[in-house]
């Protein structure tokens, strides 16, 4: 790609997610070669191919300025795509199960503490509260400390993925990472476009913040559905879609590169910022990891959400946000929202990662939950009713279920929770409630008697709804 | 107080706190009975109380409805206090300032960590490191670690202030606090009435939930302003009132308890709930507490945010809500916005509490502050060009100065930065960018020749304005 191609794929982006919008100026010829490091000449030629294409329009002494886009052809709606707030009592009652201590935590799609470096990480806690007392009891920088966010680039560079420190922002985990995102993207009344099922997290992060939700179901075979994709975004204006695309959760599907593609390509048509979930991405069984949609995006046009709560440690809290052309305002939202995260987790996960050979500590964990995985699954078989279906995912850490008819995910959950069984029920998956004959069982928990007991018990519980 | 007239202020404060809505069932005589550990009677007699009071009515073999109330008298609202949206550009520019560890941060109301118990407190996060590994490891409780919130209770208790720790929500700061709150009370287009000035992450929570505001100024002495609080009430629908009672962030003023009483009986009569930030409350300079607004809430019309930040330490980052009715709605808000706190400062600070003498330190603290603002008034009143004025708190970390005419709190901001010198320009704690003549300054630094260097300086720099 030639410069000045790279340079208009780049404006092109932040047209299509809304960063530059219809009727503002383009940064003058002189800030865009400043600060792309390019020459007035490259910069001019970016802007003509955008006026080439119908995006910009040039005004004598003043710049180029964004053109309003021709609005999509207008056809009606189909049926059942309409907009909705989201509103699924089952997501309330799921705080007094997380405060359980007592439960075997199915229900939990986290590592078990065993499969997670807990010495190395407690060691560097305190080698850094020992070193860098003041600055670990002290405000961090609302961004994030910078030897943090340098680590968290250099896992992508790994990926072979372009990622400055400064576009990292440290999070409270990928849940708060979502939130801002969309806070920053989306206002009350905007419509953001999730996938069905999808992680709960999201559904909430949407509701808290008013938005209404279209939902775009799978392929029958798996994998995001674009057909449908397209249509959706043409039939009502999407601000932003948040998506799982690899290893999704809960159905454990993983985009191929070629519609990672494909969606980029579509949501850009359309103007529909992407903020992708990458949480589970390291967490390849086979070790081959998935790419994130970041790595495609040549627009500008995705934030990406991490964590290493499903890899490291869940009680660090510690995620993050590449925030693209977004940044700025993730990091005023970050600030208002927590003033930052704590200090002394972030030194010692910096400390920790540039210690130790991450890729060891994955290979580890990846081994340990496809044992779990390949476990659960012949339990399921050998102790659940026949018909009972499972996913067969290549990584992350869910087991998404199907019962036969007459099964029911949400009597199962209460049932189980008398007995000291967390699970996660299907309709806490969906924005209305669906999935009444779906639960997530997380593979996170290494084999042992009690897991056999309880996945032998489960079945049994299972067993009675369909007499 | 009699029992049923204990329980009907309750239900009244819900109701006009907005638990309880217009048209919305009174919960049953047995669940009124059980919850709160009285007879079927004395609830039945607190319901026929309210329904005397015209709050409620009966409705045969359904139960007791909350009534519609009667609207307030009608008459224009006053010029200018329209509720109007935030938009203030001088909050962008901060952020940078905040993520810089190079200046002398005057700006920054916080002790400085020699006035903390940074040793104490590093001890018990070793401790707890060593004795509670996995436990600091792993998530802790959406709604924060049992042991914390006890004794979060038990320091309102030493208050004579009633808080059950089933009520205390952890969370990061006062910042998420009031973040949370609000979010949880108001909805996109609610208004919101805050002091001015006031703390500019109040006008940034609001602004970012979209909001409206009203601004309430103080009495030309100081203090809340009754008479218009009342007539803004009167005027316009206000949803929550957020406000600093206890030295409030910038202006140091203390509302009386009467004022505070009157100021709960009025936001009672026109259904607002009431924010409160306590975050400097235990900053009394003289030692004698002010108690918060939450000791005179008969009504259950309060939430109570506070901290550990201005007391203990700000890279923790805790801080929690007293949440009233609220209580189950704001622990959903925290879940979906980071998951729950990172666990090992939780911990830490709990044990802590319980093995030092908060009062001893707090009396260190609050010494150490008033001698640093006492020095810093009278460096201003010797450097700074007469006519400057400076308020005189009683508590808190804040001195809030108005320079004489033709200075310029932001280009003072500006000229200060360069120098190296963080402080808080007065445009920071507007809605609207006004107080361009004022500036806050921090008493968290302990006076020495730098500091004193700098006011030096800062004089000079005011000086040169006023030329």
């Amino acid at each position: 790609m030639l410069l000045y191609e790279a340079l208009a794929a780049q404006l092109r982006g932040q047209i299509a997610g809304g960063v530059l919008r219809a009727g503002e100026r383009l940064p003058s010829i002189r800030r865009l070669a400043q600060a792309h490091g390019v020459s007035a000449a490259t910069a001019v030629q970016a802007c003509l191919q955008l006026e080439r294409e119908g995006l910009a329009s040039a005004r004598p002494r003043s710049g180029y300025y964004v053109r309003p886009q021709a609005a999509a052809p207008h056809s009606p709606p189909p049926r059942r795509r309409a907009p909705r707030t989201v509103s699924n009592p089952a997501l309330h009652g799921l705080l007094d199960m997380l405060a359980r201590s007592d439960l075997l935590p199915l229900h939990a799609a986290v590592p078990a503490p065993a499969l997670l470096p807990g010495n190395a990480l407690a060691a560097a806690l305190s080698r850094n509260l020992r070193r860098h007392q003041a600055q670990a009891l002290d405000y961090a920088p609302p961004q994030g400390h910078p030897p943090l966010r340098r680590m968290i680039a250099q896992r992508y560079a790994q990926l072979a993925t372009a990622v400055s420190p400064d576009e990292v922002v440290v999070t409270a985990g990928a849940m708060e990472a979502i939130s801002l995102a969309l806070r920053t993207v989306a206002g009350p009344g905007d419509v953001v476009l999730v996938e069905t099922p999808t992680y709960h997290g999201i559904l909430q992060a949407v509701a808290a913040l008013r938005l209404k939700v279209v939902e775009l179901p799978h392929r029958p075979g798996g994998g995001l559905d674009l057909a449908r994709l397209d249509a959706l975004l043409q039939h009502s204006p999407v601000r932003a879609a948040v998506l799982v695309p690899n290893f999704h959760n809960p159905l454990g599907s993983v985009a191929s590169d070629a519609d990672k593609r494909a969606l980029l390509a579509n949501c850009a048509r359309h103007g529909t910022v992407v903020i992708e979930d990458d949480i589970y991405g390291d967490l390849a069984w086979s070790g081959e990891r998935p790419l994130p949609l970041r790595h495609f995006d040549e627009r500008g046009l995705v934030i990406t959400c991490g964590s290493f709560s499903k890899t490291l440690s869940p009680g660090l809290r510690i995620g993050w946000l590449l925030g693209a052309g977004w940044t700025d305002a993730l990091v005023r939202a970050k600030y208002y929202a927590t003033c930052g995260n704590p200090a002394l987790p972030q030194l010692a996960l910096a400390d920790y990662l540039q210690r130790h050979d991450q890729e060891r500590h994955l290979r580890r964990l990846r081994h340990a939950l496809s044992g779990n995985a390949r476990r659960l699954r012949a339990a399921v078989e050998r102790y659940w009713p026949a018909g009972t279906r499972c996913s067969e995912p290549a990584g992350g850490l869910s087991l998404w279920l199907q019962l036969p008819p007459g099964g029911d995910g949400g009597a199962l959950f209460e049932a189980a929770l008398a007995e000291g069984i967390g699970i996660s029920p299907g309709p806490l998956f969906s924005s209305r409630g669906d999935y009444r004959d779906h639960l997530r069982l997380s593979c996170g928990l290494p084999w042992d008697a009690t897991l056999d007991a309880a996945l032998r018990r489960l079945g049994e519980l299972v067993a009675a709804q369909l007499r």
